[in-house]
């Protein structure tokens, strides 16, 4: 703790230097290096943080993939072990933690301990995954020596990990989406090394976490090379490490830009590598004529929607950037009461003043289109970085033939788009192309609302990966039911999710056994199940503990 | 039947066309037409096949799309009915097909006979998969009001099917792999419309599987958008086909540069999309010392592995074409047994000339290569295109140097690589890079083998799909546990498989529905489960019936 706070508190006078992890030890970057920047002033603040060159890059990768050699044989209590322990590790730091990354990002102290406590429970979640040992699917088939025409060979399928992951955090959630975040979590779950990419808009929010695993990793007596956390300079050491031989799978959470290139990078490897990037989402919220027929409920509406858009200065990937709104006195009303809420809403500091600057662009561009007008715009915050929440409005038509409308602005900017037919409100179903979330609002007493909603929600499972009720799309549940995913463009794989307990699958991959002599086979798929899984037998799932006899028949 | 005879039956005068049946119906090409062509003559055989053009290919992928939002929506049952019902269509065709098949390929009869019933079973084992609903993956978190700091609210995942998905058939398997093959069979299964690439080899017998297809759906009331089978030529029809917007994954078997032509493609379309390539693939053996000990043990090795080489001519993704040998006197014995098996085989009929033709090729690069020399040949079959199969040898040392002794022949040659180590053993199995399977032959009760066999089958199961024992990797059990697949290059996605039940997890991707009322949710969700699905509750495998009890408590 002491060193943390000596190495990486805010004050300091930039003299100092702070270095890559690489398994377990300090590296010094020979690529120059970066400070972090104070968003709420654009000053620079703490340390620098040296960067590693290529040639440095190898250091870590090398070190994972010698550590996959045994990390690939953990247990499921070694891993989980692992998991908690770095939970816990985090948690002992927590009020650095929260400190410098209060200056690193100007997100509020409230918001951070929220993600804090997120980030250790996701990674308890993977914890209990990996315990449980669901996630190597194994499915047996025992001997059939009799069977005809051919008899059938004993066959023994599990999963297992795919080897070294690189992991590129989020500038918007410096915990639950970086070091230790989500990707690291369903990654070491799985039994992959990790190489983080540090983002260079919290670098010493990183370094905080990245020692917190360290030490837990360390610890726990596993090999330092599960774990390296890399500085440099963006662009040039990504490409590097998703291009570099022994990563065998990417995690990302940024730009569709970003996300882009790292695509195109891995698919032209010698060997193409799967990526998993969480890149962009408008997240669309469709009002159904029912909500807004009386006054409490438009004004519960109103309030919980500015509230959503404006939280975390509208820089989360699932806040609502598009509402569909009812044309008509009930509509025009709900658009009054968000322009009330909106004009009173305050701004708040954003991550970084390139984030800021791109917002801007957005809204000016939004605000100057033809057809568009503003509904109602905040006040900017106090601090630098910090512009007003706006809502502008348009109507179906023009929302429909002009494509640009439906892009992401990254902040608190919403688009009011009007419909007045059923027609209308399919069409905009019909244009969403890849989300992250779709939201209906509506009455559940109300038989042509639950109508228009078995319709939509038909159109929109195919377009998104999660649909909800009556809320707002920020807060996303961490647990085992959660999708927080979608068809391209949201992601770069709408097959997997980022979030929840399905995130460990994107790191495996299944390999059978076929008349393997009995002490050949690994614990996992012996006969005498020593890790109590839950086991395909014959086509039935088996609970552990029925000893071959199939839970179906119990 | 009746219009089958007629139409592809050998022996007609080639100026009767056959036609691609798009959507149920006939539709005759614009761009031009083919012939198949009798391996065993080299002449060309059966009618004329029209060729679509590029614009007539969108009424094939525009009618899967169409009816993509029904079929979507089919319950297990009518999807499981619609799978029986092509076998049974298929069955009924039999004898037709086989003798189409039998002209069109060279494959002798016995053979055909037996992939002929590995597809109808293929097709009621998908027939089963849908019907138990399993990879629906339902998972669902009922709410949790009480719940701190934040309630939990009702989270309820299912997979749903991606959409129209491309099917192109192998040369190799002109029934268990081509139109009504393991990749329709698995898309279908999942819920997503198929529009198959006839393959232009076998022209005939795609015909009457696809009108035995198309039969099944008229048949079973399905829109018959839900399959086309579309004759054109190779790579520029193939290539359309996976650019175009609606296909939304692709399954493939054939080899490596058009797999990953089609990759490329699938990359570089404005939303890409993910393609199932099983490629390529020379399946090593590792022969350990216990194996060999006496001689009844090698001599019946040396039997069943020329029988494994030179089955099908060779011509099996599977087929053993790297054999390890110890050095030594065993070992010396075993390659003596094996130049007299080969010797003694004679060679069959290949699929096309040009396959021939590339094998012949392969083989003399492979004799001409320096330290490697001929152990074997048998005698040429009395037909056309019927090589001699061939079986050479080198050490260990120069195949380590050498990497083009490690390419795919596709045909009946072998390398044996003789090595006198264990370091050489295990620098053998390290130099594998992607394979469909690894075959490792030992005396069970040989304790220093158990160890050897342990050692390889670790580092074996990070480079394969599939590692047997005693056995030869030709002849894939299509069941409910098999792996056909491995990492690249042997399949451009190491995470899937192609045979077996879990082929179907292909087409599928997550979404999840938040706090939807009740009668927005599909069956699959829904607290009655009408269709008695296993689903996890509260991270737990609930068996159907057992209504929110979890079997575990049972």
């Amino acid at each position: 703790m002491q060193k943390s706070e000596a190495s990486t508190g805010a004050g300091t006078d930039g003299n100092e230097a702070m270095h890559s992890i690489v398994a377990g030890l300090e590296l010094e970057g020979q690529g120059g290096a970066t400070r972090a920047v104070d968003p709420s002033t654009g000053a620079e603040t703490g340390p620098r943080f040296t960067l590693l060159n290529r040639e440095q890059l190898v250091s870590a990768t090398a070190a994972a993939e010698e550590a996959f050699t045994g990390f690939r044989k953990s247990t499921p209590e070694q891993i989980s072990n692992l998991l908690t322990a770095i939970a816990e590790e985090i948690e002992a730091r927590g009020e650095d933690i929260i400190s410098t990354a209060m200056v690193e990002t100007g997100l509020p102290e409230a918001r951070l301990q929220g993600e804090l406590a997120r980030t250790a429970n996701q990674l308890r979640l993977f914890a209990k995954v990996a315990l449980s040992g669901d996630h190597l699917g194994v499915r047996i088939e025992p001997a059939l020596p009799e069977r005809t025409p051919l008899p059938r060979p004993d066959l023994r399928q599990k999963r297992i990990p795919l080897g070294p992951v690189a992991v590129f955090g989020a500038s918007n959630f410096p915990l639950a989406f970086s070091v230790a975040g989500g990707d690291t979590a369903s990654a070491l779950a799985a039994g992959c090394p990790v190489v983080v990419k540090a983002h260079n808009a919290h670098p010493g929010t990183g370094h905080l976490v990245g020692e917190a695993v360290a030490a837990a990793v360390a610890a726990q007596g596993v090999h330092p090379g599960v774990f390296s956390l890399v500085y440099g300079r963006g662009a040039e050491l990504g490409q590097e490490l998703v291009a570099d031989p022994r990563i065998m799978a990417v995690g990302f959470t940024g730009s569709r830009s970003g996300g882009t290139a790292l695509m195109a990078t891995a698919a032209s490897r010698p060997v193409p590598i799967p990526v998993y990037a969480e890149m962009s989402s408008v997240n669309p919220v469709f009002v159904l004529p029912s909500a807004i027929t009386d006054d409490s409920a438009s004004d519960a509406l109103a309030k919980g929607f500015v509230t959503s858009l404006n939280g975390s200065a509208g820089q989360l990937c699932t806040a609502p950037g598009l509402i569909f709104v009812p044309t008509g006195s009930a509509g025009d009303e709900l658009v009054d009461r968000v322009a009330a809420e909106v004009a009173a809403a305050g701004g708040q500091t954003m991550l970084t003043p390139g984030i800021c600057e791109a917002r801007t662009q957005g809204e000016d561009r939004l605000a100057a289109s033809t057809g568009v007008t503003r509904v109602g715009r905040g006040t900017e915050g106090q601090t630098s970085n910090a512009p007003a929440p706006a809502v502008y409005s348009t109507d179906v038509d023009r929302f429909l033939s002009t494509p640009e409308l439906s892009e992401e602005i990254f902040g608190a900017v919403c688009l009011i788009v009007r419909h007045d037919s059923d027609e209308e409100l399919v069409s905009a179903a019909e244009n969403v192309v890849g989300e992250l979330t779709a939201t209906i609002h509506l009455h559940e007493d109300d038989s042509a609302d639950l109508e228009r909603a078995a319709v939509l929600a038909d159109l929109l499972e195919q377009r998104v990966g999660r649909i909800l009720f009556n809320g707002w799309p920020t807060g996303v549940d961490v647990g085992d039911a959660m999708v927080h995913g979608g068809p391209y463009p949201a992601t770069s794989d709408g097959r997997s999710t980022s979030v929840g307990a399905a995130a460990i699958e994107r790191f495996l991959r299944p390999v059978v056994f076929q008349n393997a002599p009995a002490p050949v086979l690994s614990a996992a798929i012996r006969d005498e199940n020593p890790w109590k899984l839950t086991r395909r037998i014959d086509s039935v799932v088996t609970l552990a503990g029925t000893a071959g006899e199939s839970a179906a028949d119990a």
